[in-house]
């Protein structure tokens, strides 16, 4: 090992979690060296970000020591030593759950189940990501917590709403990370921040433990730095738990992959820019298809005339806000910690609405169901852009549409992944999109790795990082 | 066969489904004459109980001839020329779809999905069956079509909201019937009727084509005179549709029974007074147990303390009327033909309902589905009456709490069975229920099988049929 070169700080923190795992294995690195060089990162660099809202740097070290302890003794789980960023709206036991809210300081008695797996798999919890006001936005420019910035470009949105998570680990101060995504809350910060991101077939991975936005689109989304990283976190994260009602229980193994190379069926929006998709956006796009041109086998052509943006987009909106209105009923009443104008104002949106109201956009979500389950006889996958634009500059407004294009995967309770495609004349990345049937989350994940083994031949790190 | 008394019309509208395919098998009887004593006793009794709201004797025979002609040809289907009725919710081509209500009189374009499937199979449709106004109701009491009566007691009601399907089975004006139960709409009336029903795993039979009271609840059930009927009426009708959003997938068929002989653990409610239960129901119920110990295994006593039946009940309803607030805001504005006070004000009480209320009602069935499931860990069978009372006088204030023991089940889409267990004082029937985990369908009909043959050795029939 002498006749290697020497492993950086920098080295460590660009690593995948799969390369991490390989190195702690040969001994080339350890869990405390890999807990220091995260630290030192986020003294650094996180005041400049604010990708973390919560950190505990004494609880970081004691893990990486007891994870050190394990791989001495040879007992070491899936993660053994990596660390991962968690969003807070998830419960960490002691540590309050914030959910971007003001007035929560009381601490979680009990770990969220994804929390409680990650621990179980050795994963080192770095600490507790920003987030958007109670997860309803998408930009993370939190008037309590302040805004997160863009790692490749200060004063940038990361998007969100879990864009804590994201520039957690496009920066390098985290090798992974957990967040939420209801509409594309994990989706669109990865693609702002050139970072791969799942979110998991509706119930996949157990959303006990996270604070709800609406529980019919609520999933438990992964963020990291390659799609093989993302395989592993879903193999550890999923599965079926009895206490969360909305647990999806598999009966068989998650479809592995099974198309015949050249046979794969992809699906392609024939408009972009009716979609508003923005011109520069929609030329690295189809240049993306082109150089996929293999991986996808045939193109076909999918219609969405019939699907209406506006009216889905309110219909899963109010399920959220109504849902917020309970949920947050305590927060909305507490005068010592008011909640943002703009907060309040979302939900009255819903104050105004009518159990009816609520019963005619959940048919909404149901016929939008059947229209991507139609759709998924057709095709194996949709492919598209992730997000209609790049990352917009905080404090200016946020397009409406923002959440449109990873809105279809998030109604339907489909999978999606995100992968980076390419870059943007102002240098902000900007990600692809791959939708699949329910239960198709592995096929995905190995179509998706195919397309980023084809666009990614050059990795970029934000200079920050 | 000379040898062999005939069959007279009596014992064609007596006999199980089961022994009808068996006769027409070997010869004994006939599509047509089935139909035709089906449509004399129809004439004759539908008067007096009011089962049909809607018949049209010309089809019945047109159907009951191409079923002759299919025979001689031997290309028959499962349940080929049997007559089955179907509730006024569910579309047949070329019917008006009222559930109930007074102004719907155009005729469906499409067959429900159902209908389709009872079609395809042979069955001879008989006729659309009566039921409370808008499915909302257990007494089939119905203000603009009539009360339908209990063929045990006349000027008592069937139960609801699927009565008239229960009152065809039971008097023999039809082999078998579908309904819909939402929150015990098939067992009710099976209970007060002396016949046995199925309400399947939510979504196992798919509702397209049934008009929704609460998707979240609304299931396809079967009524018949015998448990094996039941259990090919599932076979036939049970499995996934890509058209309805709610449909179950199943990824294995459904669980066959699979008990260790003794071992199956049965859970028995503590104390049936307290849940409202009439003494001589109660007296009824643990007359069958002791009859049922062997059949039952190990009994274990559940523990439903924190089961708030009030909470969920209005949780339940509030689904129900939310949404039919949408389903049927025309039948609402047609001042020409005017729905009931009384529908109108049960469903005023969802009017001033807001969408964060039904987020929160919505919630309340997440949590009853929970507490089902952690049961379902601890027992394989619920055993428990079906109805806390037997039918009531027509007429009078139906008892608050009548679908309380159906209610378990639907809130948590675990199927249940309703099997006759004995006759009241005042000759009326009352049924005995047995609910599973979702997915045990055929091992809950197997068990319910058992219990039947031990329960039932002296089948007794109304008077009137």
């Amino acid at each position: 090992m002498s006749s290697l070169p020497p492993i950086t700080d920098l080295d460590l923190r660009r690593a995948t979690v799969c390369q991490l795992l390989h190195w702690m294995a040969i001994g080339r690195t350890h869990p405390q060296a890999l807990a220091e060089a995260t630290q030192e990162a986020i003294e650094r660099i996180n005041p400049q970000l604010n990708a973390y809202v919560g950190l505990s740097p004494g609880l970081l070290q004691e893990q990486a020591r007891t994870a050190e302890h394990r791989r001495r003794d040879g007992v070491i789980g899936r993660l053994d030593g990596i660390p991962v960023a968690v969003k807070d709206n998830f419960d960490i036991a002691g540590w309050p759950t914030r959910a971007g809210l003001p007035g929560r300081q009381r601490p979680a008695t009990d770990d969220a189940h994804v929390v409680a797996r990650l621990r179980a798999s050795g994963a080192v919890l770095v600490g507790k990501t920003n987030m958007d006001e109670g997860a309803l936005g998408a930009a993370t420019d939190n008037p309590h917590y302040g805004p997160t910035h863009n790692p490749w470009k200060c004063g940038y949105t990361a998007g969100g709403s879990s864009g804590g998570s994201a520039v957690a680990v496009a920066a390098g101060l985290a090798a992974a990370a957990v967040g939420s995504d209801s509409l594309g809350s994990i989706r669109i910060p990865a693609s702002y921040c050139g970072v791969y991101a799942l979110k998991p077939t509706h119930g996949e991975i157990s959303a006990r433990g996270l604070v709800p936005a609406a529980r019919r689109l609520d999933a438990v989304g992964l963020i990291a730095r390659s799609v093989a990283d993302l395989t592993v976190l879903l193999q550890v994260l999923a599965g079926y738990d009895a206490d969360d009602a909305r647990s999806r229980r598999r009966r068989v193994a998650l479809a592995l992959p099974d198309w015949e190379p050249g046979k794969l069926r992809s699906g392609l929006l024939p408009d972009l820019a009716a979609l508003g998709v923005e011109p520069e956006v929609a030329a690295l796009f189809e240049s993306a298809v082109a150089r996929l041109a293999h991986a996808l086998g045939e193109r076909r052509t999918v219609d969405f005339a019939d699907w209406d943006f506006a009216r889905t987009r309110r219909a899963g909106l109010l399920l959220m806000e109504a849902e917020m209105l309970g949920s947050f009923a305590a927060d909305l009443a507490d005068t010592a910690h008011p909640v943002s104008p703009r907060f309040r104002e979302l939900l009255r949106y819903a104050e105004h609405k009518s159990a009816a109201d609520y019963a005619k956009a959940d048919r909404v979500l149901d016929a939008a169901t059947l229209k991507m389950r139609r759709l998924f006889s057709q095709i194996d996958v949709l492919v598209l852009p992730t997000t209609p634009q790049g990352a917009f500059p905080l404090g200016g407004l946020a397009p409406d549409n923002q959440a449109d294009l990873t809105s279809f995967a998030s109604l339907a309770g489909c999978p999606a992944v995100s992968i980076p495609m390419g870059t943007l004349s102002n240098g902000l990345p900007v990600g692809l999109q791959l939708v699949g049937g329910r239960g198709s989350d592995l096929r995905l994940l190995e179509l998706a790795a195919v397309c980023s083994a084809t666009l990614d031949a050059d990795p970029v790190y934000p200079a920050i990082a």
